[in-house]
């Protein structure tokens, strides 16, 4: 129980959080490399062999495509959602350590969809990556609750009109994927179809376009005559 | 041996330091997902079996999630002892490089205990496993011990009170570890349990809460209301 | 879509960006050494057959090599561009995050030329070779454009005279990589020489050089001089 | 050939360059745990079999080590040395890289060390040991001569004298290595032993020691008292 702070001035309490995650998420996205594998050719070797061979492997580079996108979009999620956070306590530290948990994990639910997509098995696998998402989703949540209801960690300047409509995006998330996974059961196909969908929602929620350097620079004239009209 | 100091004006002197530890504390923990192994299943695969070689595997599941948390209460002591630390030597450097060593260890010893812990070789996994935990808390106390005493490379604020708090934690640690390595061979269970339950201990200790936004915005309230009446 | 800015006061937005990148590619440049192995030996070994495994390993040695090579020159433009960036939108880290995917898969072509570079199969690899050279360069250029154009997301001081040097530079390269590629069907060598010759326009394109000591005190001091017959 | 500059104010412009290179350090140290094996035991299992089988690794344990000592110290006279340096031009740059590549292949000799030092050919494997010392000594030289020397690329408030004192340790590793490396053709155990060594003179040369608490503060009180007698 710390009562005294001691964080140096205008340091932003949460760099190293900031730093640790990027560091777990850069190491996970970079692993994703080792389903990428050299193919072994006859001796000699031929040409059609070796495409034929690497057209063969689709599924891990299908696989190591899904993968990078989902860590990265999660990545994303994390950036934009801490650009609104300047402090921390131990319960957030703990929900985003479970978070880094489950972007390690990726790589092995991605993998049984790689390796059992298009056998018998399609439907449990899909269950579990499915699943996977929806847990994340849930901690996404959570970490978005602690950080702006249970404890004040948002910087002051957020807006409680900001805070609902992010509140909304995060909720909106979890019954979507409860039906991918519900779905899964019945066809696989779709259920990863709407897992993709929603990476697309991922990215709108979160999109951001800054004005061109022409509107720019229209702008700061704009402003600047502005404020030599009226001295503060 | 130098004198002079070259330190950039209100640099943080430690800050190199703690980003090459958080890179080492982030790849450790993300080497973790190599324990999880997509399972080889017969040709045509059945969804039973599939379910079954999964859950087959859960050794290895609860070795990936001990080793998580273990490293992960790692990360968050590190970052609390170095919200007081703003000066570092040479020697509180070779400290820090050998508590990291033990942090890249930390898989192999968990695997021990995930692939024995339920053979007649219990008993010497859980003193190895103990054995660690005991070893990674008598460097935290001499990397304190070197901060707070040794040389003064604590931030000017910390007051004795918490140099004394915390000194009490970190000597709490030894003799518990101790006991669970001692009591490792005759129980294995009751031995990881005190491992587990030192965790929650760490957590307590290092626990910080925030206010929530209500009561952050009356304490800002009052503050600015005293600072109107009584101006400096 | 959202329209409040939450930076903290003097941040430069890129900053996590530029840390995430930082660490995919140390990551994808270290995990490179892999390819290096220790070679078995009979029993007894002696020197003469040590050095005669090793030496046979020239492949792998190469192969280590310009992998390295080309992770670094990658990282030292994303650096060289980064430092004329100050803003970001989602369109902008998306492409960062394509162009961290090709990034880490530098690995796997390399490790395909290494293996079957002296084989009949040679043309194969090196239009694989070429063709990831081909897509980094482009996802270069849509980086810039996206910097520089589409969006206005360089500092106030960039020159127009200096986009446009760099717009040139980076365009230059496309053309070159695609001649490599077709190249490579009539004769590898020459496509990996191609390649190679790049490297070195990217690191003369990109080529800075500061003064000497001397000269540095000798352009300081009549600063100085000026400044203090001229003052402001 | 770029002639403008744009830093951030007060932003230290070889902070990327840092980060990179602790990515690198960090991920090379931490890839060392690959080599701790779990060893396989018979069925059903006995302790001292478990036993004898770990305490038979010993040259694993001392190969993760002697590598994690030897990247240890290297990050630490990286730091040193980068303490003292706040600009970067493009050849310091590809000096730091080529620095970067011995750092990730440290463990590859040390395998060697490790598989081989018992053995016939244990002069040979010294010998590359030793080796990759002398060129990573070189490296560090030509750093150290392209920041002081070829461009001036360090803080200003460096003095000569801490420029000569580092220019002459640096430069007493080359012979020392080039000793080990022609020594370990007749004994590979003084080889090795010079190696280490000189891990002890890296250690001395960087070394520093801060106050303790009670100095500190009276430091500070002759100072404040100072300052009070005349003020500026």
């Amino acid at each position: 129980m710390i009562e005294e702070r001691h964080e140096t001035r205008g340091e932003k309490e949460t760099s190293r959080i900031e730093a640790f995650s990027d560091g777990v998420f850069a190491v996970a996205i970079t692993l994703l490399v080792f389903s990428l594998q050299v193919p072994a050719l006859d001796n000699p070797p031929t040409s059609e062999h070796l495409v034929k061979m690497l057209l063969l492997r689709w599924p891990s580079y299908l696989a190591f495509f899904i993968s990078f996108a989902t860590i990265l979009i999660m990545w994303i999620s994390h950036h934009v959602m801490f650009k609104l956070i300047d402090k921390s306590d131990t319960l957030f530290m703990l929900a985003n350590g479970f978070l880094l948990l489950l972007v390690t994990t990726v790589p092995f639910p991605t993998q049984l969809v790689a390796t059992y997509l298009t056998t018998p098995v399609a439907g449990v696998v899909c269950v579990i990556y499915a699943g996977l998402f929806l847990m994340t989703n849930l901690v996404y949540n959570l970490l978005w609750w602690l950080a702006a209801h249970q404890s004040h960690l948002l910087k002051d300047s957020v807006s409680p009109k900001l805070i609902h409509t992010r509140s909304r995006d995060y909720a909106l998330g979890a019954p979507c994927y409860l039906l991918a996974l519900l779905l899964a059961f019945w066809s696989p196909g779709v259920s990863i179809g709407i897992c993709s969908a929603l990476w697309l929602f991922w990215v709108f929620t979160t999109y951001e376009r800054r004005p061109t350097r022409k509107a720019y620079q229209k702008q700061r004239f704009e402003r600047e005559k502005k404020e030599s009209h009226d001295p503060a």
